[in-house]
């Protein structure tokens, strides 16, 4: 079950509440090269991101965001809320640039980072003036290395969490609400992340709005198997508003289609068809059956990647007329020494049988009526 | 927590208990063809598998084991435990090969495929004595297509869990105790198998071994996400003995690498090195980070694949001397602006400075001398 969040608006998009949870993504071009920032923010957008995010480092960066806003605007992006990322000196670049936080949708802060002390409280509520004279919601960022000093003995999980209800109680103190706050806990270790937004979820007595994301978490299958397995602990929790996967791959939209797949892999929302195949074990013919799934798989994918279809692939008869009881269509080949037909089945019906050598392309015909 | 369960000896590999979570596979040759069946066999143990299924859905497949057994312990794969999945006639193979059934280390058996009522008692008994007479243990495995028939007015969750208790219950009627039992319950779909074992373990009196898995989750990203995403939810439940992820796949041990990767993301076993790596922000000079990130990795991933070294490079220093703490060894490059030297940190010490064109090959250096 969802936690009830507050419905925190980013630009034109609404998270928390009931809304769908949103995926996030970030930029990695230089701020400062305006074209090459849009033509990545309209990559991820593409891609399916709903909210993209821009490191603002220094004044050139901070610059170029009305002019990046500008040409995403010209480009029919105008919808896309567009989020900042402050570290060090959010509090300079938001006082001297007001053209700079007027047009960005969400600050993202870590208050860890803004120096210690008195100097950290002043710079802070600097950030949060500017937030509320521009009605933009903040995101608070914890992570392993931006502790506030006060919670450093705790054990990690412990303090982060202290460290960023801290941060949003002091928000609130000077005059934000709930529905300009966006928590966000980060760990690279799944374990920790977990355990963090555990403490985290019993220690707030009415819940903020939360982005997820296992921060960092390398390249290739570990990256993303990492982010799934930690994305999905958490989700199927009822935790985030918002998620975001860290993966490192030159292909930027990558982390924006795993984020994808988690959330359809969970029924939490739906992108795209979903096709169930089995693995082909010693039962199946898989000189038919392996390339007829990549056949369909890439066929579909390229031709209808939105449609909601579930389509069943299936080698064999010991689990396929079940998988077909829930699919939309499903096609059941004959293993090795049975009976030489594929059986179609269309929701959960037998409909169809096909013979022959070119049963890939049978199947595909009747597919495309189902999809139409 | 894990869950308590009893301890199941299939062949030499242990499950339950206290004992790791064992990662299984299966093969997609024909069983009659030994060469194959055996060549994929120990292709899938040493890419990590514990665990080998093999499906026997004939006679010259039942006569096969024998000569596959025997030839993977020529091979000096006498350790690897040999499973064999039956489907309609596992009862008439069992009793007409009792060498068959003497050399399995346990039997995958699905009691909603062989027959109803009289008939399937009947069926059920002949490989629970089977079983008995040659104490191996079996696989009581359920799925959507194969509820037992008093079942199947229940919500499918439900009836697959009622299904399959009563399989087990009638299993130790017959005289098996539960360190010969392994439950398992399989869907397509991440919701109904979470639902499932949710329903499952209330309603365990004493717990049994189980094993996990998402059943024909499909293939490419889709396959391997959804499967890190159920099979996550479930272990960090404490539910799962032994798991096998279930992908569509030329390569059969990319199942294998998949389940590494879900259970060493959750700490509960480790297998190889953790590279964590930032995704290179607009901070990052990504021309340097991406190349070296890869590099490193693929380099650590084919030299050093068992080593449990915990690696982080990072592509500024926002989160870098953050994500040194918890490295065994971390590299902080330089971002964008940010003065042009690279740090090493050791255990979280800053040990080195690199500078210069070559600081992957200086990194490289210095972590080999780490890793050794």
């Amino acid at each position: 079950m969802r936690l009830k969040s507050p419905v925190v608006k980013i630009g034109n998009v609404k998270i928390g509440g009931n809304n769908p949870i949103a995926i996030q993504s970030m930029t990695n071009t230089n701020t400062a090269c305006v074209n090459a920032t849009v033509k990545q923010c309209i990559q991820l957008v593409d891609a399916g991101s709903e909210i993209v995010r821009v490191t603002v480092p220094d004044e050139i960066s901070a610059q170029a965001i009305p002019k990046i806003r500008a040409s995403l605007d010209a480009k029919g992006y105008e919808n896309l809320p567009l989020v900042g990322d402050f570290h060090f000196n959010g509090h300079l670049l938001l006082e001297k640039y007001p053209e700079c936080a007027a047009i960005l949708d969400k600050y993202r802060i870590n208050p860890g980072n803004i120096g210690h002390g008195k100097l950290h409280d002043e710079n802070f509520e600097k950030i949060i003036k500017i937030a509320k004279k521009n009605k933009k919601p903040i995101r608070i960022g914890v992570n392993g290395g931006s502790i506030d000093p006060q919670f450093r003995k705790l054990p990690m999980a412990k303090a982060m969490v202290e460290s960023v209800l801290s941060s949003a109680k002091f928000a609130e103190k000077l005059g934000i609400n709930k529905n300009q706050i966006v928590l966000s806990i980060k760990s690279s270790d799944a374990k920790e992340l977990i355990e963090a937004h555990e403490i985290l979820i019993k220690k707030m007595k009415t819940p903020y709005a939360i982005h997820v994301g296992l921060t960092e978490a390398g390249s290739g299958t570990q990256g993303e198997i990492a982010s799934a397995a930690a994305l999905a602990v958490l989700l199927e929790k009822g935790i985030g508003d918002t998620i975001r996967v860290s993966v490192t791959d030159r292909d930027r939209t990558r982390e924006v289609e795993i984020c994808k797949q988690i959330l359809q892999s969970l029924d939490l929302r739906r992108f795209g068809p979903k096709i169930t195949s089995c693995p082909g074990c010693g039962r199946a013919n898989n000189k038919l059956f392996l390339p007829l799934v990549k056949n369909v798989t890439d066929h579909i994918n390229e031709n209808f990647p939105t449609s909601h279809i579930r389509i069943a692939i299936m080698g064999c008869i010991v689990n396929g007329p079940g998988e077909a009881l829930s699919a939309d269509i499903a096609l059941v080949l004959p293993g090795i020494k049975e009976p030489d037909f594929a059986a179609v089945y269309i929701k959960g019906k037998k409909a169809h049988t096909l013979k022959g050598k070119n049963i890939p392309q049978q199947f595909t015909k009747i597919l495309e009526v189902q999809i139409k």
